[in-house]
């Protein structure tokens, strides 16, 4: 996940105690890189999913167990690692068989689709949360961060954009849509896809990477903020779903593509000289791409329809359901 | 923590799913066992803290802080392993300043003290819990487990046992103490020390180790199924503290420090040929330790008390507050 949940954390830790050498990136990027040997970095992300707030009540035990696995793997997918082991802390008001069950076989088949092993884990009683800790290797000095964007680099992302955010309005029964696209959009919130392969093979052809959790223009501005760049986003370039664009207008759909969150795609940046790396490196694992725009000097981000400015006011996502 | 709560990962994860070849040990010790290097292992645990289940609702912030810290520190004390890396997730109802002030530095504090660097963390919005993964390394083969012990072999604890189970005792106003007596016990309840130096100082020296979260005689059945052993328990050798002694009668002391929970002391079995080595390796950290029994071949637990076999029906302790 990006980082607005991570506010309180930097405010109250970042920076603050004892700074172990072995500590090659902190608090503040999709992971911690930590140093294990000479050629071996870990990348380690923690993130918590509360039952009424990152998913409504009635979420299916399945689609729980996937998604709490799914949005830390991609944390691991936007530093570039090889996602190896989680951890799972579980807090549950009852052990409920069929509930647990299915969660549990929903946990392992994320898990082995990933080439990942669950390593351990705590339950304890107490209103539903997951709270999982993933872990991957990254070899030494290959990791993608947030603040290596130059201006001029072209940014780029993976899959289509704003269709979960559409799911959750339908879920929640504020639109509607026929039942093949409610099926898909439904489908993206609640089954998203880490991009752990085309995390892997950004390694070396991007400069930053973040995953899109809290919707494109928030996650963009944590990379803009990093690298200390401004951005010129083209609207006429987002990838949008065929569902999407079949139940929204287009500027609608443009607001869910900036403002909504849950997408978890990838969100990156590559120099000018490796455009044509990374069409090659992302050809092998079959992985959409678009390239959305363009960092400038400067700060913030200049919307751009068919080459002309377009003033948007984007409305930001919370993790907050009725 | 030991593995009474673990029931449930054991049931529905346990074996299940990939096993990675970087796995050196899975579900169901103290921690779990990464290689991530030809000479490195990697301990790996979480636990959780949720209000109004593991500690008392009016807890202060300090002591959820440090406890949260601590026990998962013991985990990686009973592996030998030192402590490198904490991520926490702390959900909680609304940002109170003061709380999280209090709670940070206390984390902080304790993360300090032991050296070990906060590197990532999630705050959510919910009902109060903490949850901390904490990390640190071994010298591959040096790793203390809970199947190592053999008939023979002696067992030891660290400090003294019963105190946090009479703290709570305390704090919900089932029993009374002198004030003196109420803050060391009250301290050992909020406070607990992880015995990091204590449990490095055994690699080589002991034959298996457990730290005791939900009181000696769960922990050691701990130890006994997975090393398919017996004991004597020397119910005269229980190391006790004053203030312990001072506020119970012998045998309701016997019983907290059989049954109480929270004492995040450590556990050990030692072979005779090693007994010499224990003392001077202890020794040199200050950590008291006593022998309080000696394996035997068959199952459970024997307790005896200066050598005469007494029948003690040890009650269960369960992190359960009104």
């Amino acid at each position: 996940m990006a980082s607005r949940e991570f506010a309180l954390i930097d405010t109250y830790f970042k920076g603050k105690g004892h700074q172990r050498k072995d500590v090659v990136l902190g608090i503040g990027d999709d992971c911690a890189l930590l140093a294990v040997s000479d050629s071996t970095l870990l990348a380690v992300t923690t993130d918590t999913l509360v039952a009424g707030v990152h998913f409504p009540l009635d979420t299916p035990a399945r689609a729980v167990g996937h998604k709490a696995v799914a949005v830390n793997l991609s944390d691991l997918a936007a530093m570039g690692a090889e996602a190896a082991w989680v951890s799972l802390a579980l807090t549950l008001p009852d052990a409920d068989d069929a509930w647990l069950a299915e969660f549990a076989s929903a946990v392992v088949e994320v898990c082995d689709y990933y080439g990942v092993t669950l390593v351990g884990g705590d339950t304890t009683r107490g209103p539903l949360s997951v709270t999982i800790t993933a872990q991957g290797k990254i070899p030494a000095g290959k990791q993608l961060t947030r603040s290596g964007a130059k201006p001029g680099d072209w940014l780029y992302v993976t899959g289509t954009l704003g269709d979960a955010a559409l799911g959750l309005a339908l879920v929640q029964g504020r639109e509607q849509a026929s039942s093949d696209h409610h099926e898909f959009l439904v489908g993206r919130l609640n089954y998203p896809t880490p991009r752990l392969l085309a995390g892997q093979a950004l390694r070396g052809v991007a400069s930053s990477a973040i995953d899109i959790s809290d919707g494109l223009a928030s996650d963009l501005g944590h990379i803009l903020s990093a690298s200390h760049c401004g951005a010129n986003l083209f609207l006429d370039k987002l990838p949008l779903s065929q569902a999407l664009l079949g139940t929204m207008a287009l500027e609608s759909a443009w607001q869910l593509a900036l403002g909504g969150g849950d997408d978890y795609e990838l969100l990156f940046t590559v120099p000018e000289a490796q455009k044509g790396a990374l069409d090659t490196a992302l050809a092998h694992c079959g992985v959409k791409h678009s390239c959305v725009g363009q960092l400038r000097g400067g700060e913030g981000i200049s919307y751009l329809n068919h080459g002309q400015t377009v003033e948007l006011d984007v409305r930001g996502y919370e993790h907050c359901w009725s």
